[in-house]
């Protein structure tokens, strides 16, 4: 009997052209966007982070040595979150004043880059647990609830201040209920309406692989956790609320967070957003290829290719990851 | 009153990275197929085709001259067409035999194109038109009805015919039903089933601007249309079920053809179908733009190439046009 | 072997009530809204316009006389542009004031066909590039650029002089951020929210086929052009974009203009809106199928149907084109 | 504050023409197939079936008769049901032999109403049901299960006997694996290929509201259910995927039966399938509204109107209905 | 021949967990919520009400003892309606005043629901057309119309009554334009944003089926229909816009009402909106499987069952129906 | 100012019964596939698999005393992997017949289990790289190529062992093109068509995370690799389209695999197919957990389940994992 011919695939892909034809969204190094770790220390020397190997946090006068050679090899953005480690300079408070404060990390950090790399693009993550003594995501009440006006408040004056410095994105992870519009408010009565990105961690859930990240931006809660404003894992009409939201309120990006295990919600917003989409390969899901390759289970480099492939076929236009360094080498061979 | 900033879209690509993540499918050279005119003249001259300015019927031996400048500034893929001038070695007769003959000068294009230029992605069309007596594209019934099975018979041994010449693609603009099954049967038996690419003019309506096409291919019929086997313009169900029948026979590419009075059809495919697809920038077309442009309406590079990007826009991964030689210069710009 | 009987479409509409059930958008003459150039000359005398052949600049005075045979044919409705072509009475100016003005021909045409025919849906455009010194769609900074709020504004009021005068649809075609806003808010404070619709041309590209329009209306921009508020061609997703706001904001009918190079995107907002659709077939379009012809590529009457069943096919409610008075005539045979 | 100006709704639909802008799919009387119940009695009379009020058995004499007055009315299509009241012409066997005789009243009802009304589309059930002895829609094995293969044989033989006899459609409503396909290759073969449209009772459900009609057409099975056959309702997979494999088999025409509690279903169709669909308002739809509005729970003119135009709302292109003769009227006022 | 494999279902569903693999949505006593008419009087003896045969007015001091054994079934919510029968105390006047009384019949319902019964979920339906002395929905200007903004701040009024007694859910069911904004408004102001949910009847038609109901609630309009604030029947676009507004203005569930004629809507929705829907069961549509089921057409169990699978298969997560007493038991069988 | 209502998402789930509608697609025991190794070792010693740790090779005679106290905590089904060690009875050669020998550890493990527990599921993997000498899924040609058309007979006669042994699933993991068919037409003449599903590897991509399965099945391919006929990570067209395929085939289920770096394909297949979907949580997938966890990434239980949890919510009806031993418990807490 013969074949139904539908169903052989191969004459499609026969010639060079025509697989040029069949090739869907194929993964560039323009679409990689480096999370990086800048820190207040004055001994000038990289830390290694010791849960999320080979990651450092940098000082920032060792910053634009640590990244030129990436830029060299097509590095095309990054995004910078600051680590304060001393309390001499700046404290840690219950309101994270010290976010807005010049000589924060952070805002070093964006500005030495944007001096050093002009066609770099800048993001700068945008929260406040960095900088709170109690390392929640925004100000408490009182009672110990999040003080929600007092937070988006808080948290707009600290986007502003990186966008001052120079980011050309600024990316609240906070989760707090309307700060897009907090934040693009501020922004357009200063002027940075139409020159500033809001990158929103939209559907940012609350997952167990955070872990090591926490570890290295020293910003883990000091009691309770994250669920009162983060993501519950199983609800997708929810997750995709809260993206279709901050569209509404004016994000000029959304992203998936994070990113391996909500694959699903990747694609949910490619076909119901008109937003690019970025997603961010987060610390524990960086922790698992690793360990798993390094106990045999597989290769790493063929792992992380086909981790990162996914997902732009799932729908990413950016991906955040910290094997972008390794990958500016992998995507050239 | 402040704006609504989800209506104020400029912070979104004020960087020249966030445009590159606003791209959606660019257009790009290797998507265009050039159409190209091959003779059975014996003078060596290219002959401009009226009705068609700028396009020639190429006599077998000019023709790998007149393609090598192109495919030196990036041509990827043409798309050949038999003309008959003569009838002193091939003979129209009524079911269009000489279209098998070796000496066909399809037959020869192809085969000439295949050993100059062995990188260069080749199709040939599949028809009887150009070879019958009466012009039509399949082979008639004593009473002048379309005799379904003998078309499809000969159409595939004629498909058989350039895939043996060397063709990478053979495409079936018939209408006949049933011949992709017919074509991928044969094929599939001599041994090309995994080699040779079929791309259908699945979507194929009876348009009125195929007019200069006929022109070029000295393939009008003498009597009588082709509204009983192309497809009725103002019927959307027909069109994408045509397609979808020719995706089950297992073509693999689809084609919309006209281009530009179908977008939707392409835009309909383009979410209906797995496969690539494939739309004709047909012959009305290129006549419209062009004597528009000459009478003043607009400038013609910047309304092909806006007609063009609108092509990609709607679905579209090749092209096939008359405009490819001056596009090659154009997207080079 | 027996066929695939799914493929024998035949069965399906082989009695007169079968093809009934068939049918699926038909062309219908309500369906077309004429644009007619009303101008300010007191000579009496149609002028046609050199770029757009059979279409005319016409005076108030031979308004009704113009339209009344039109009508007898079953013309439904008509869309009014106003033209300057004197400057003793209406002078053009930095801000468009005299677009107010109640002795503007675009006014004075709409009241007089709301007297004269009192069943006809009279729809006026609703734009200061005929009115305005520079030629520019909205008012400027002194720096020449779009100043947006003045020209909002200013925009509202147009549109309340024409709802004054008489017309049922007002029809922005500017592409100023928050007109359509602006212009129900208007509306509704002055009596009129009720009683008079909002056809937005939402998504309204930068297209070369405009050129034979400007020439109608006079009201090329005497610097720069129009690609800081029309959109960008290739772009799907801002297109869909513009329209979504446009119907947040209220508008009653959405637009996509041009028709036939944007057929993907009618189908798009056809599959994605509630609201009525209309198309504008432009004048470059109207020219391409008037010269084609002319040149002998194919007739006339056959592409220009073939053209608008498209449009249709494709998702459209309403059709705007300069061949409404011919199709008053084909569409009757 | 202001209205949001996307929830006032009347300026949409303030003049007439716009209101027909905004019209989706009216009920018109051509959409309208009036099944009946034509009888082998031979006493001239109408036989009101009792559990159908105003519905009735009609012997073959009276049939013209009877439907030359709703004829007159504008009626378009019926679907004939053959109901056998006596044993000594035709008798019911174990496989219903009878159904193929051309004495059946379904037979001659067929061959009468295409003498007397030439344009009315004439459809004939093809069923087993009223024929066999057990009452069952297919032939059984000596275990009591259905033989499938002889049961389509026999089906495909009764929609030949109509189809001979001058049916414009056959309708099988037996429910049987492969039947559509044994139909579509018999008429094929016969010649009746092109002509002779077949309407699947595609996703019919084992459903509650059959009771009346069996009274009417003496089919009910003389022991165990159909449930084997029809669908179970809860599944809208397999229901969904039953019309498709009709579809994929060569049906014209789908349907749903019963209609109004499936028009979730009638939505899934109208939206996955390119054919015409049709819904059957069985005879317990037909009780219910009939006792409740004798019961005096609401007027029955209303609530059969509210009933079918939301059949045409969720798609139905025909639909078959008892109250056929009673809407010809109430349509016209 | 070989069947088509794909035709052959049963081998997918032949073991028992199989069959729980293919389950879709099952219907669940937790999806049931009881609508209960709660009446002023003081008798402390259910009235049956004579069009909804079973279903009873209850004295409030007879509420606990009504409830108690369903509550023990499985009862997980039902819906308050207050009715009142004197004068004496409450009495109707022009603008419903009276629906604010704490001793209104359904606030001292609810209130004795929530102590006696915790866990009971209690919504609350919020409507004037109960207490107001013309019957209406909503306040009326002195010429009959609908005072807009009167009645939506008075409806929000009453719902925040309800609030206060202790609804988990107040149900909006007047169908007046911004009412779903305006409860939410006032709770959120009052400290019960968090903690009430809105439940609004956001697809309600103008539908024959409620007239039952009318009974029931002593709530006819004295003059005048609903028709200029219930949705037309036929119309898909408006029936999905209604409740695309009531999401987009805040309601935590929406309801497509009456269910069964409108089961196409409730899968527009389900498909459309990321809240839970529920849909009403109406009057109506209890009495035609009652009296149909009395007249023998069909088994009154079956009949309810089926009905009610399909409104979970067109994707209701809620089903408010007078048939919960009966269904506690039934879902157990 | 006001919040936006609808962006304040708490009032939806303030209650118990609230969250029970809000509630998607829970994690449920019955879900939940154990993948088994079944040897065929004599030594009654459970082998653990060193790179998959707390998983065992199983000998034929301690499989139901290791899967008794799994049923006994609500394990509802197991998927067989027959695993060779020895060469002494059953050896393995070029075609892999030792696979259909009736004392394969396979066949009698998938009696053994079918005879202790009647109510468990039983599906057996259905490949022949475990039986073949050279470690490939199929059989080869001289050249080394898969010889198509033996591989899929040899596939179906091994399938039908399975059935024969008693399994109610089984489940060909081997790519190759047809094998679907091949297997539903052998089941089918020998009687088993109605009684045995088939669950199809369908979408079964060439990944990097086999490794660790490999090492428990002794089945790496002793040369080459299996890009040949498993799926390229990166085309989401060819993934889709192969599990249409097998599902035009008759697949009764379809497979993803891995699951967790393509749960956008999982959505895919859940919004393409109207088949329950299976996804496979692979040994790769596993060792990552399991090596993250130990390496104090985040804590394994919590990963784990919301890992899963994220199967069900991208689509999965059924979950294959090597965690069910532990799920069986956790699910319970
Ligand atoms: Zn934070
Ligand atoms: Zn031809
Ligand atoms: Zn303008
Ligand atoms: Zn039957
Ligand atoms: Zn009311
Ligand atoms: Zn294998």
């Amino acid at each position: 009997m013969e074949p139904n011919f539908k169903h052989l695939l191969h004459s499609g892909y026969s010639h060079p052209t025509l697989r040029l034809w069949q090739e869907e969204r194929p993964l560039l190094a323009h679409q990689l966007m480096y999370p990086i770790f800048v820190s207040d220390r004055t001994d000038s020397k990289l830390h290694e982070i010791k849960s999320l190997p080979e990651q450092y946090q940098i000082p920032v006068d060792k910053l634009v040595e640590f990244i030129e050679p990436l830029v060299a090899k097509g590095l095309s953005s990054v995004i910078v979150f600051g680590v304060l480690t001393r309390d001499d300079v700046l404290k840690k408070d219950e309101t994270g004043q010290c976010a807005l404060h010049e000589q924060s990390p952070a805002t070093r950090g964006v500005a030495a880059l944007k001096k050093a790399f002009p066609k770099l693009l800048i993001a700068a993550d945008v929260c406040l647990c960095a900088y709170t003594s109690h390392g929640h995501c925004g100000i408490l009440t009182p009672e110990g609830h999040i003080d929600h006006q007092k937070s988006i408040d808080m948290i707009a004056k600290v986007a502003l201040a990186y966008a001052k410095a120079g980011a050309h994105v600024v990316a609240p992870s906070d989760m707090m209920d309307g700060r897009i519009a907090s934040i693009k408010s501020l922004l357009y009565k200063e002027g940075y309406g139409n020159t500033v990105a809001v990158m929103s961690y939209s559907s940012k859930f609350a997952s167990v692989a955070y872990g090591p990240f926490r570890d290295a931006a020293s910003s883990a809660p000091s009691f309770g956790d994250r669920k009162a404003y983060q993501l519950p894992s199983g609800s997708r009409g929810l997750a995709v609320r809260a993206s279709e939201r901050d569209e509404e309120e004016g994000a000029d990006l959304l992203m998936v967070k994070p990113a391996g295990p909500y694959l699903d919600i990747l694609r949910d917003l490619r076909e119901n957003s008109r937003l690019p989409i970025a997603c961010y390969h987060v610390s524990g899901e960086y922790a698992m290829l690793w360990h798993a390759a390094n106990a045999g289970a597989f290769d790493l480099k063929a792992a992380v290719l086909e981790t990162l492939r996914g997902f732009r076929r799932a729908g990413a236009d950016v991906i955040l990851t910290y094997y972008t360094p390794r990958l500016l080498d992998w995507l050239k061979e």
